[in-house]
């Protein structure tokens, strides 16, 4: 069967697609460059936090209509929240499929943070003599664009920009006369920044409509040398809220200070109870399954890090020693405490001993972690630290009861996943790489961070690559977001090589 | 020279002067109760958070008329803050003299969370037949008070109410023919709800205005049983705060956990490192110097502290054991962490290694304690820890070349004090609580809290004895603070009976 579709897909190539030398990358991405970069500040200027649903609504038509102009066929797939949008364009039944994966809403915005009057309106802004950002008019445009302007604006890069590239790639494809060899499927999420919480029901939901060979995510950004990237997976991500309690209400630390049980010292007992000082967590099996080879420690030592300029940026000396370098190190499972919070600091400080203390914990997966699994190591280590552990406040019968009590909350929000170097994606995707860029890309063996790609590759078993385009320094979810000119253009070369590349 | 004060005070008594067996103290303070309570609802109608000085200008004004009304002589003294005023009666410039302390202001208020109107609007209440609080007509008191009844205001108990009573229990001795056989001052405070900060150099200032031969301070709740209370001293009071560094800005915990070091994960095991299992500082030396004998032991012993009912109400089944008892555990210094924080907890949380973590620590004194001793060996502890300790953000080369950063802040507020059971004091408030309730008071070492009184009895040498009055279930700096009516009556019977004990 697949011998048959290969065979098939050779078969149908000839007549009149495309054959991917036939097309100049570079001069075709430049002379579709400016109406690009009009279509990415069209889309910018709808604002689009998740968090409002009403903003999404208008995002949701304006891809309704920039597929269904293009001649792709769209269908809204029904979530327990916002819809996904799904653009569909079938080239010849019998060929591949792929599926392309964006995300069109963005982060909130705090608009007195920005350096202009609205994030949901583009401004272009070039380092002027002094050395500082300084805007120009947007027409500038028309006169030739500097790959080191950049545009800010609130999703610019995040993932509008990524969006927009893909389809002035496609724009210039078909100005060229060209059509891929491939099938393509486009689903759009509209909640990727508040989690995709409706994400994985949703794809079990519409498998059949979502079947592909190979899933492809057009976001986040290249490697820190900004050289062309590939990133073969992404640590998922599960969270546990711990509360621990001390008296039932907060008691003046006068009266009851070395008598009432402190719920922040305890907290902070049962937290430095979980990692050494380097960092590492010494729960028993944390780290189980994670060995890596010589070969795979080569595949991260091949990764062109500057770590000395991590550092810099990042203002630490030293770091934790999960691993030892950043690529290693995200290899591995993290247990990270995002936050903390009992009684008060700073100028709302009182003086008690407080009723509870809180700890926000995210845990990052890696295939080898089972989330259940690493759930349940970190109970026990609790439980062996003296704690009964509840999932709900504490009743004064148990109070009385239990010398320690912790509230727990986990969520798994999505798994990791990785795909091999050597898949089919990865030998194609290298190949329109080099076509494009005379040389290899930097390959991620995983990212640190988390997307919502695992729901696609477990419920639809296809191997997924993520294709990150955009600066390292695009301010993603801040304030004065930004995409980098010259990172826009490559990205839209970077998406014609890929529309090109016969697969 | 005080043999001489001492005949010339029982010479000067002998012709118009008291003598304490004339008056019945039940009976004169029943007969001016009422009264007694509609000064108190006078008082407790101006407003009076200290946060505010403007709200304190009425206050000032009202005690100057009160004050001033009773041929007292007044005066303010000048601080760097809101001004003290100091009130003076002299019987004859040869007797002892007696200086009181009263605070004015109170705590802020929260006006959602209480059960009426406004704070400053004084509510009666009774229990009714279902056992739940009533509010019942204020002119209800004109036929007589019941003792379970009480007044919710703020400030009812704290302090206002004692400084009602005082007033009410003079009115009640000038009504009946008498005066002291002693000189009195009395010394109110307008900041201490704010800590009292501008309090210790004015005392220094204003020393010779406020020397005495001992200084009793009416504030604060009776022994937990609703019993005749004596408290002999104070734990004094100092503040740390430690903020631990970690990336210079918060970072994405996708990119970056594992490898940014957590300054969240850090505090706590800097914290952890500070104290046992059980509530008792690990850090040597802490605890020196206090080694309770077997005669302090039985005083403390003497205290009846019902355990078991503090460890229900409080809602804990174990305690700290720094002491083996209640008493015990306030002999000691305290190191309570009041607060935490570190990047966001519940709903705001985000998925960020923090940039840094707070801890507000507080350390209550007892007189054993140096402060300047204990700050000095928690900072040789977190030294020992491995951290670099700084009072202010580190700079771009401290953060690159110490791997642990820590910034302090320490503020010693002030001292404990702490007065012999068998001080002039001591012996004479005994007579006046066995003439007023014909038995001993309860006899507290230290209370647990903290009250500005060191600085008086560092800058004028003299005993200083605290006189608790009002119910201990007062609400104190909540919402529906209250006074129980017999503890208001008890009260002014208290004062009473000091003002008319031969000294």
């Amino acid at each position: 069967m697949k011998i048959y579709k290969l065979i098939s897909a050779i078969f149908l190539c000839l007549p009149g697609l495309v054959q991917a030398q036939h097309i100049d990358l570079q001069k075709t991405t430049e002379r579709h460059l400016v109406n690009g970069v009009k279509l990415l500040n069209e889309l910018v200027s709808i604002p689009n936090d998740s968090n409002h649903p009403d903003q999404l609504v208008p995002n949701l038509e304006w891809c309704e209509e920039n597929f269904s102009n293009r001649n792709w066929s769209i269908q809204q797939l029904a979530t327990k929240g916002f819809p996904l949008m799904l653009a569909s364009y079938e080239v010849e039944a019998t060929n591949k499929t792929v599926l392309f994966y964006f995300h069109v809403d963005g982060q909130p915005v705090d608009r007195k943070k920005w350096n202009q009057a609205d994030p949901y309106t583009p401004v272009l802004k070039k380092i002027n003599e002094s050395g500082d950002w300084e805007e120009i008019s947007m027409d500038k445009i028309e006169e030739g664009i500097d790959d080191e302007w950049r545009i800010y604006a609130r999703a610019v890069s995040d993932d509008k920009g990524p969006l927009a590239m893909f389809l002035t790639a496609w724009d210039a494809m078909i100005a060229e006369g060209h059509l891929p060899n491939y099938n393509l499927k486009v689903i759009l999420d509209f909640e990727e920044e508040i989690g995709s919480p409706n994400l994985p029901a949703a794809v079990l939901d519409h498998r059949e409509k979502l079947k592909a060979d190979m899933m492809l995510i057009m976001d986040g950004p290249r490697h820190l040398s900004n050289e062309p990237t590939l990133s073969f997976g992404a640590r998922g991500i599960s969270e546990i809220t711990l509360t621990v309690f001390g008296p039932r209400a907060a008691q003046h630390s006068g009266h009851y200070g070395n008598y009432a049980p402190n719920p922040a010292l305890r907290l902070s007992k049962l937290l430095a109870s979980m990692k050494d000082d380097e960092g590492r967590v010494i729960i028993p099996g944390f780290y189980d399954g994670i060995n890596l080879s010589p070969e795979e420690k080569m595949i991260l030592d091949a990764v062109p890090d500057d770590e000395a300029e991590i550092k810099r940026k990042l203002g630490i000396g030293f770091t934790d020693q999960v691993g030892s370098n950043y690529q290693e190190s995200i290899q591995y499972p993290s247990l990270n405490i995002r936050g903390l919070g009992s009684g008060w600091i700073g100028a709302e400080s009182r003086t008690i001993v407080p009723a509870d203390a809180t700890a926000e914990i995210d845990i990052r997966l890696v295939p080898e972690s089972d989330p259940e699994r690493l759930f349940g190591l970190v109970r026990s280590h609790i439980e062996e630290q003296g704690y009964h552990i509840l999932d709900r406040e504490p009743t004064d019968e148990e109070r009385m009861k239990y010398p320690k009590l912790v509230k727990w909350k986990g969520t798994i929000s999505y798994q990791a996943f990785r795909t091999p170097f050597d898949s089919e994606p990865g030998i194609w995707l290298e190949k329109a790489f080099i076509r494009a860029f005379a040389k290899s890309p930097i390959k991620i063996r995983i990212s640190g961070g988390s997307l919502p790609i695992s729901p696609f590759v477990d419920a639809l078993g296809f191997p997924a690559v993520t294709i990150p385009t955009v600066n390292s320094d695009n301010n993603q979810h801040g304030p004065d977001e930004n995409i980098r000119l010259g990172n826009y253009r490559e990205g839209i070369m970077t998406a014609l090589s890929i529309l090109t590349e016969k697969l």
